[in-house]
């Protein structure tokens, strides 16, 4: 498949003006991002499959083998739950295992990538048996899932709220695109494409077919991905249908919870907000429920509205980004602060220790926010986006791309460390896809135009106007601020190259060819434009000075009120009790403290780090009371910050974003 | 029963400087809290038997209607725990049906001191019927228990770890004594007295006796109790047994596991330091577990230190003490922030919004601090008495008597009231009864010396030397320190009057029929010793600075770092959102702001509030950002706060005691 196949996929009549990411092996990455692929490569892609082996996910996609049966058990999500008994059949109480399918989903399409990267045939060749047992499982119908085919027979599509059936479609959709794109193997994709085919005489508008969509949302994006690579428009139409359908009334979970013989009212989480149901999308305002389900249902409907052109959903959307955006969002790109929905609360509430913040939610952000970069350049989404990729998201996986996080707090007291694995095994094969295929969210190619969403030693291959051309990106981003372009062309090309200027950047300057741009002039929705007939050895050079300071939070915020935070360029700092000592709780940063930027090279694979003259309030002289009627003494500190995603690769122990002032 | 019977109940040997509490009816209580007893007296009391009734308690203890069988609902406090299964017969899951008998023995207790203070016939009535049903309900041997009688029959003495049963016996013994002290009636005194004889007879050193204790901790204190109101030593000996045997080895609690047919390792806390039987008592130096319990396996401690002048339990008692009060304290005189263990976390862990301090357990560091006066008078212990009275505890009660808390936390985001009832009623009798028996708390009786801990209007009636005395006290505590007391006796009568000197206090002055006293040459353990024949109309003036003032917590407190709390006198203030406005997290209060009282007779049943110049971070000005790099506005703002015991008896809203300074 190449750039022109994707691009030409779907129809005429499609806007002129929506970007498409460049497919992954259009993108080849080196520097800071580099070295995370590079990572995910050499270590991830083979620690996901054989996690998922350990963990018996291959006996229940293999035909050939006895059923394992129920190994992860059934968990009730409550005890008192009304309808808890009879699990089984009315599927109101959930495992983990139910959604094996998207674990092999996302594994594959981490080892799609990584394969891309890095040849591995060892792992290649375990990942085509999986395939050939996806294949061997599949129904003659179609139909494809281990969980019903293997461990509930004759109970499919009776619990779409709860089962993750289409959820678990949609991340194989999204392998089998993957794993087509890197490696050429069509297997998968004609799997699934027969499976989509399935889905689509099952549900729709059409008289006879169910009304129904998926209570964990995911299979709408993966819809699109797919009537992308394939061109087939029926798939785009099923996502849209998906979408549109979602919160009409009557309640398709109502009415399917009834027909299995359930109390709807029963239901766990209590109200459709849970999963983004309780009301048609185009009427949502605030971000609710389940993080991951949120950002999966806005990016699915951030493809629509490319695709569609559909101002109905754009304006919906934009309403869901500022209430994100101004009200529930952690600084770091995290999200969803509380554990119980694993989603979102109520404005301005923002715990940092019990920050749930789960990787997977940083990573459907950056989904999210890439796809709104789809209708037009736009730095709103595009900041975003870099900050949560820097942030919150690339914060769950260690640098040496072994360990995992699945919560990321903005505080610890010592005891928050990496895990190996994960009951709920979501996250590491979703950072891993990720970053696996990062160059995917640097660039966006509409008909006339590149944009360039992110900055990173890269090179990008794409056709305009049907003549080849390569975009050779340099520097030393994010820790220099100097970025360089030269373009290579058989011929002249016309074409607009937009470029971010990013929001967190106080100055910048720009050079076509060694003559300066006007920014000011040349800048729209926090991108410089330039569209001229480019020529073989045309240069763009971009100087962003790497602004560095303190981040306040809304007073609202009442968990960061008199507390600041550390940022230099896109990336958020912490201070962590290696390089601090312990009681972090104690240190202050005074107002009028300067703040240093350092490059330290032999420090976690090359960083930047900051420091700044701060104070620590002393416990040896308070003696033993615990209350007294004397202030505590203060001596100086210095104090020494490290880039967030960083933290607890080295000695466990304290770390915190939010310092105290004073 | 007199003064002097309660002086006689303990035989010859027992230490001559025990000070033990005056018998309720001995105080006459006025001013501040006599307006509590009132309160109580008027409408707690008869509140705590209605609901009683209406939670169909009355009808598991008489023996004349059916049993209504299990009520509550057993749940166990994990769905994982092992021995779960076959709940009913192993104990391992509780219902608070289980301890009824308990709330009947606190709610009876209430209203006995409630009858002593105001005559209500229709009460007296009610509680004598709910005593025949315990006299008929008891059987022939002596035994008595509700829930093992009625509910589960065939299972007494099987599970002391769980199932509350000596701890029943306890509080009906505590409420037999405080029924005859008040009204004269032996019948209650006398089932409990059969009862207790028949405990003796299974439980003690005796070989075929039972070597148990029981999971939580009351029998030992009321046995105590029991051994001074009737004279009878037998039950100081098996209260002294209870707790020398607590955590020995091999360990009960294992072996009455095994017994029926249970895992001792399944045990739900995982550890004894939960009931405090990890290690014998005499060992311990950490408080540690269920903090209720604790307080009260630590209150008969040091009875039986005080009873015995047992030195050994004494220095455990203060190791204890010294960890409580360095270490795990709130600044109200709360105890215990975990809602798991309802008790104690780690060291310097003291969050304030999610903070348990159940009203029990402060009630409970009150029993235990004036019984460790029992040993001399210390102002360490009646500090801490105080300190938890004016705080903690009566926060725990509406100013009207008819609303309680169950938690008190030190912050609130408008979200915690009172409750009229709660699903667990141990609190609203407890603070019932130590609200309408807070004249035993006031003094302490020696063979030739009275200890005055607490200031207030009252009037106490002792012998000393075999003549009646009567004391005096007068003035507006704690809302002025100025406090005069005034002898009457027949007879000139040489005894030592011990007066505390608060630690809170700056400046005292001390007068003796108009001359000063040397207070510096005079005070022992903070409190003045005046030894004299005093004569009818003898007068002691005392002047009490009522400091007022901040406070601060020692570092290590995390949850408190650059945080101030206030408090004038024995009582800590908070800031309510009524006074002043919502986003309380938002006032900071500068550190060179002077604070102003102000008497309020009008608010609040009459107060002092508390004023000072503090600063409000501005929202208005702020914008849309959730981040930005210019920190936020503040504006000045008069802070407003009232004594932390009094709120949440207005309009619902944010309350906050820990002000950020700055």
């Amino acid at each position: 498949m190449t750039a022109s196949q994707s691009a030409a996929a779907t129809e005429a009549g499609r806007p002129k003006l929506a970007f498409r990411p460049l497919p992954v092996p259009q993108v080849d990455i080196r520097g800071f991002w580099g070295d995370r692929v590079d990572a995910v490569a050499a270590r991830t892609a083979g620690i996901l499959y054989d996690r998922c082996v350990e963990a018996r996910m291959l006996e229940q996609i293999d035909p050939d083998r006895p059923s394992p049966g129920v190994v992860i058990p059934f968990h009730s999500p409550s005890p008192d739950e009304a309808d808890s008994q009879g699990a089984e059949f009315t599927g109101s109480t959930v495992t983990t295992q139910m959604f094996w399918d998207s674990d092999w989903g996302k594994t594959i399409e981490t080892a799609a990538y990584s394969l891309y990267r890095r040849r591995n045939p060892e792992l290649e060749k375990k990942i085509d048996a999986v395939i050939d047992m996806y294949g061997k499982l599949q129904q003659p119908d179609g139909y494809l899932s281990s969980w019903y085919q293997r461990i509930q027979p004759g109970l499919r599509w009776t619990n779409l709220r709860d089962c993750h059936e289409l959820y678990c479609a949609g991340h194989l959709i999204e392998g089998a695109v993957a794993y087509c794109q890197a490696t050429g193997k069509r297997k998968l994709l004609d799997i699934m494409c027969r499976y989509a085919d399935h889905i689509a005489s099952m549900f729709g508008p059409e008289p006879g077919k169910r009304k129904g969509y998926c209570g964990h949302e995911e299979i709408e994006l993966a819809l699109v991905k797919l009537a992308r690579a394939t061109g087939e428009k029926k798939y785009m139409e099923l996502a849209k249908y998906f979408i549109d359908q979602r919160g009409q009334q009557p309640h398709y979970f109502d009415e399917e919870a009834r027909a299995r013989g359930a109390d709807p009212k029963a239901y766990h989480f209590k109200t459709y907000e849970y999963n983004q149901s309780h009301k048609p999308v185009r009427e949502q305002d605030k971000v609710v429920g389940h993080a991951v389900r949120a950002m999966y249902l806005y990016s699915g409907m951030a493809d629509i509205a490319t695709e569609y052109g559909d101002d109905t959903l754009r304006a919906a959307l934009d309403r869901l980004w500022d209430d994100l955006m101004t009200k529930n969002l952690y600084v770091t790109g995290g999200i969803g602060p509380s554990a119980h929905n694993e989603g979102f609360t109520s404005d301005y509430d923002l715990p940092n220790e019990s920050a749930y913040a789960e990787t997977c939610a940083s990573v459907g952000l950056v989904f999210w926010a890439s796809r709104m970069l789809g209708m037009g350049p736009a730095a709103r989404y595009a900041d975003m986006m870099e900050r949560a990729l820097y942030n919150g998201s690339i914060s769950g996986l260690s640098l040496d791309g072994s360990l995992f996080f699945y919560e990321n707090p903005l505080e610890s007291r010592g005891g928050h460390h990496r895990w190996k694995w994960h009951r709920c095994p979501c996250c590491p094969p979703n950072i891993g896809r990720m970053v696996a295929s990062i160059g995917s969210y640097f660039y966006g190619l509409a008909d006339d135009a590149l944009a360039v969403h992110l900055y990173g030693d890269s090179t990008a291959r794409f056709e305009i106007a049907g003549k080849p051309v390569s975009l050779v990106q340099t520097g030393n981003y994010p820790w220099d601020g100097g970025v360089s372009f030269e373009i290579d062309t058989e011929t002249p090309v016309e074409f607009t190259l937009h470029l971010r200027i990013p929001g967190w950047c106080r100055n910048a300057a720009l050079r076509v060819n060694g003559k300066m741009v006007d920014l000011d002039a040349a800048t729209s929705d926090g991108y410089a434009a330039i569209r001229r007939a480019w020529r073989r050895g045309d240069r763009v050079e971009l100087d962003l000075e790497m602004s560095m300071g303190r981040i306040f939070a809304n007073p609202q915020v009442r968990q960061d009120i008199g507390r600041v935070a550390l940022s230099r360029g896109p990336l958020v700092y912490c201070v962590e009790e290696t390089d601090n000592g312990g009681g972090l709780h104690r240190l202050a940063l005074p107002r009028q403290s300067r703040l240093e930027a350092h490059a330290e090279p032999n420090l976690l694979g090359g960083i930047v780090t900051l420091s700044a003259a701060g104070r620590r309030t002393d416990t040896e002289n308070w003696g033993g009371d615990l209350y007294r009627a004397e202030p505590p003494a203060t001596a100086e500190a210095t104090l020494k910050a490290v880039p967030y995603f960083a933290w607890d690769n080295r000695d466990h122990g304290e770390m915190l974003v939010w310092l105290r002032e004073g």
